[in-house]
């Protein structure tokens, strides 16, 4: 920095070992032309929330939290070195909500337009935002298959107010950018969500998995059973992770928390089992507002989460 | 409400989605003569409590807390529509503990005397409203069967001070209110009883199991074998949930948490497996202080315990 | 309620000792009609804020924390016993910001138009409530004079993103709804306000009092010279307090808080003195948030100093 | 301890330094026939409270407060080195509150009997202790008044329950244990009694001083005024401290705090300034709940408060 | 203590019931030629720490919980009623961690050579004290076995700064303190640590198992084949549990937490399947900050991992 | 960035108003050459601090806490547009506490020799950080006159552990760097020094102003007698700035918080009282915690402490 002594970078103090990498080390600014594995956007968008959220935070909370690992997986015995190319965040207008879900459509655009990376990590924001971002992602990448860990259908009719993060789906499946046959909603809840959206789900042919079928079929099971399904159905497949699909002990920083959720261990499992997929090459991670949570422990499951999807494309 | 545009009444900003029917608008004032399948009322008294507690403020958090659910159960495909008819909450005085208890005796007498439902929810307040709940439950309904979810026994000798909320079951077997063979408790955990009262269980012919029995028996024979020893022994059978039973991490709002304890989907489903049973038609729930709690999660899981209890019953 | 022994309402235990009145209780549903001293009606609308805000929660809680103070002032000796007509809230749109901003403007519109009370209490919400409410409140009562509490002159331009909170004075100035000389703006604070905007509210010809002209003219002295200067120019004057103006130690829940601000009791003294003006006869009161407030501390000043405006109005 | 290099008791990590003496250290079990100058008793009883309060933890919190001082005055000169007697708590029933009354009326009288002390620190626990105390306290030493600092008249009524935090000087006075003319109230609020309280208080002639009467008299004045006409009328001088006198800012962690109240400097310069007169010998401190306070501040402020009585005895 | 009536040792208020022993209340203080089964002493230093940790209130957090416990337990049918002699704890130089860290080899090595005990339980402290503790242990007892649960290897270099928390096993081998062949480091998780660690572990011979082998071998397997192989090289075995080894869900008060842990039942069976091992003779707990710490949660897992270490020493 | 529509570089989501600047934005990185008229830099150490502190996180939060400042002066009428060169934080080794204080005098050292601006900003870290310091600076400017704004004199002696944050002065004194004619310690409180620091301080010729003296002779009338003795006794003047000076109410964030301290605005005063003077040239600010602070309350009485600096050096 220069010839001061012990001068370094303002910022958090952190304790440097020279023998270990943490993932947000990884983390590299996107420019013009460079391309990678892996790419990450933050879409900090939560005013079109239902409930008060600061889920706006998110994107930064996330990327601290990957102070928190290093890179060398023990259990697969693989170090991942790939760096994360960070596209930086998308902007969002204070009083403008429709408009800027206009703004996250033509900013992913532009971004998957760049194909500079081979699998996306999108940050939200609340729920609303995957809307924007699997439109744009089945615009560029084609037949677009789904896998949604949630709570909630996210399958609300817009007349009453919105798009808000309870219609992304319903939105989706009525542009025809997703069909319903390449939907799979995981960890659904019972008393979570309406009859009527229910109903519509299982019109539009949409895979719908409860927490009892978790405990009785197995995730395991479920996830072979509908990435099988899909592989043949479409081009690419995307994860949309809406964190309340875990237990409030375990995630107590989202918005809409419950029990009778997931535990962290198991969905962490099976991100990493559908990122083994060749076609599955998009995650988005979203409700979780900072503002509220416990010693961030939900942005680190989110960390986490992302971590295990790399972890996933690093299997021979 | 008047010809004054976008006018509502006062509360809580509360997103209406046409659909979705929230457990809370299925609360409806009592009034004479009323009839219906579910009631409910509070029992504010905590200042038993021999830890310092807040419970006298659960009945309204849990109302509250019933507001984050639907009445929809795509697991088991029903809507729950039949009202819960709210009766209020008993009064209590700022300074007569003992008073209080003879109070809610005498509430839950009239209470129970108006037939108004089938199947009754208390909510507490500390556990030593059970005393008063299920002493006037058995004067009108006949031989009762208690299920009691608990980390404690609460059957602690009244010499060394109370009625506390650690003597409710020893003045119910020593009034011969219950007797001990109809009495259940299920989860009590190690290091958190004398042995004295665990000694007292056993002579009185208490079914004691330990966290360990609910890890090696399961909670589904325990309950199967507890149900076919009380229906041919009682009229009809309460439940007693003393959130405490749940591990910390899963019920953080109760003044006595520790580790070792139940999750909470194993607890709901067991009120779930219970309430399936014709002779259920109680039950309360107690310990939940919350200006201690998380984001209010036990109350949350009250809720949900309530509403698992209404879908047992809508098992056909 | 019923011949059920000791039942009441449900909701909060609260103590009734039977010569204390709660100014809750002064709180009447308006029906249409009816006619009094006081009005309140809640404008929940805190999306526009810049900066994360829960301001919507504000009506409730200041609600709430009327019921913290009782009605009868020793000092002045007198007992506010007039009802206060609640109006309730205005309902908003979760999605559609400005759409909401109209929604405020055409309820006030009808609220001011029944004419059903003399002194109107508006609660917030943001301070880009005040720009709809204002503007109703001078169509409707003619030239209007503006007392603003502030940190801030609030007086942004628009074309960045907004109507924000902190453009509403800008937007009544441009709108001619109020005129630079009939506005007042106390408790402005350095480097908390940008030179354009500050020159902007002088070529405005607007009143401008610094942390430090209350420091060396006094609160009194200041208020006496405005009033005189309104009282001849303008039909009504509006008083609308953004709780920001206090220093952080006493108004600990604004979304933007900061040190070198004014104290509560010189707040609370300059509402008492301006009430007593016959033309004053609106308050807003904005910029609290709930989420983010220790133990309800502004809410309670919030409370106050409307309890102050109607102690202003019951001086002889 | 023993020739185990470095070991010490277990407790706090604590610096110490050779040179500093904490106020704590000067605490000093209290064995029979022991006297002193200082004597320090806990009332730990909180349940009378009107409103939900942890007042019993406050005599532990002071306590360890006491840590934070040293015993040193600069601006007097002169270094404080009488030991506190610490005669330890009064012990309490879980759920007997008027027998509870009884018993800090027992002990104290017992207390009082030893005289043991000049000076007497009770510490509460809720203002319901005063009673039990001042009564011991008067049938002890003689003709008694009272200078009492809070923002309420603590005269209510009893029928409508108690005796609570609400009654202690109502019944001190139906007693005959002090008479209105011999009690002086200072920093009462407005809006935050009944009328009915202030015309009991006048009719007993009793000397009440609100917020604005400190505003505009001082409290020098006040004090001198009150000392000058208690010091011909009684025979010794008591202390009450309801911490709620202060505004919130100064005293977040009592239950009933709200702005308009007295800071912190004041109040502690009264206390010097009471001490210093010769008739003057007990204070008690109350409405203290530290589950609720931030950072101890309160506990802090009571701390400082018996530092201050004391450093009023040391001045020649 | 006196005759005064009611009167009882300043402190918390805590219920006594006469069948009731707390585990607390079997802290004995040790003096000189005091024997028995259970020691225990406090090592509060965290200043090594590389994270900001308050884990040197630990010890007084961890012996304050062991007061949520009684003595009892309902399923071995043991009251556990020897016991506990409390040493107290190591005193710390303020600015001197190198020095801190020798005092604490000093102080354990004469605590060692009492042989006062046949059973250790050492407080931390972050985990930099296990080297102390460990070295003194090894040089009085002889062999060591260790049995580490940890999210993490602590096999830091110390070139890049410490001696450190994360440094005590590396400096331990280095030492020839104990050998890599008799090291087992359990609960190990992925991305939590360097490859270059964990290829040093496995170059030392240390037993290595993730939390991926916890869920396929069992804790049980892994448990009694690292007994099996111990018991055969080491005189003794010690425990070193590093409270990050549970998942972030049931230990919020580690500095380092994080998903994909342990949950706290399966370590609490595990300390009890050690203990009932004969070599087992000692055990430090770690790396636990009450200052973050929600509701005590992490030092209730503490207390409750020495009962049942206890426990295991009482099975016959 | 790039052509992707809307897209920023990762971070806060911050509303940009093209006529308002953040103090943040006046941030610059310094670089070899670069000359300016203000400096800023880190010294994140606080592991001396005799209590527990995370002071070391303060720098961090001090220059977030910029944001929330724009540059514009309306009492004065100036905008502060020159820039803060940032030379960013000194690095610290997480065991050796010594070692870091000499690498603070160190760095300080290389950074007064660059000459790079006319006015210096130390964020601490505990108040052990002036020592060095101070040190370095009277090394390179010359006889240095300080006035220190703080609770406590810092004049410690070291044998009994340290250089702490208690011992700075004391060494500055004994190692000639600054005379005690030339020490003013202003805002010492009562009962928080011991009377052995206190007598040093009158020996060494320190000027001691208390809580009262502010009272009775005036902040203003304080610092102009003051510096008119510095003024002629010494080259430069160097202001140390105790955050523990302000009372609890205005600075929740210290460890040694307490009640009977300064008003913010008292201190902000005095701040640009003494920047105004030509001699001052040096500021740091010590002591605050952001880890225990509420809503960065603290941390933005620091930020507005070095505004007022610069608003001192733009009064023509
Ligand atoms: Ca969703
Ligand atoms: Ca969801
Ligand atoms: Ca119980
Ligand atoms: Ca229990
Ligand atoms: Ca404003
Ligand atoms: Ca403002
Ligand atoms: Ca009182
Ligand atoms: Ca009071
Ligand atoms: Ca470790
Ligand atoms: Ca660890
Ligand atoms: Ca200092
Ligand atoms: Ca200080």
């Amino acid at each position: 920095m220069s010839n001061i002594r012990h001068l370094k970078p303002a910022g958090k103090a952190i304790f440097k070992d020279r023998y270990t990498k943490k993932v947000k080390e990884l983390l590299t600014g996107w420019e013009n032309e460079k391309k990678g594995k892996f790419g990450l956007v933050g879409l900090p968008l939560s005013k079109p929330s239902i409930s008060h959220s600061g889920a706006s935070f998110a994107p930064e909370a996330i990327r601290d939290a990957m102070q928190s690992y290093s890179t060398y997986s023990g259990e697969l015995g693989v170090d991942l070195l790939d760096p994360i190319l960070d596209f930086g965040d998308l902007e969002m207008n204070p009083t403008e909500i429709v408009e800027n879900q206009r703004r996250l459509y033509e900013g992913m655009t532009d971004i998957f337009a760049t194909e500079a990376v081979e699998n996306w990590f999108m940050l939200g924001g609340d729920h609303s935002i995957s809307y924007s971002s699997i439109k744009a992602f089945s615009e560029h990448y084609g037949k677009v298959g789904v896998i949604q860990f949630d709570a909630h259908h996210d399958l609300r009719n817009t007349e009453d107010g919105g798009p808000t993060n309870g219609t992304p789906f319903r939105r989706l499946l009525e542009d025809h950018s997703i069909s319903g046959e390449n939907l799979a909603q995981i960890g659904i809840r019972d008393f979570t969500n309406a009859k009527a959206y229910h109903d519509y789900a299982k019109e539009q042919g949409v895979s719908v998995y409860s927490m009892a079928d978790i405990r009785y079929i197995t995730m395991t099971n479920i996830l072979a059973r509908e990435l099988r399904k899909l592989e043949e159905r479409v081009d690419v497949i995307y994860i949309s992770l809406d964190m309340d699909v875990l237990d409030q002990a375990f995630a107590p920083g989202c918005p809409a928390i419950g029990p009778g959720g997931m535990d962290s261990n198991t969905l962490l499992e099976a991100i990493f089992q559908v990122a083994k997929h060749p076609k599955v090459m998009a995650i988005d991670i979203v409700e979780i507002d900072p503002t509220i949570d416990i010693r961030n422990m939900t942005s680190r499951v989110a960390a986490y989460a992302i971590i295990q999807f790399m972890k996933g494309k690093n299997v021979k």
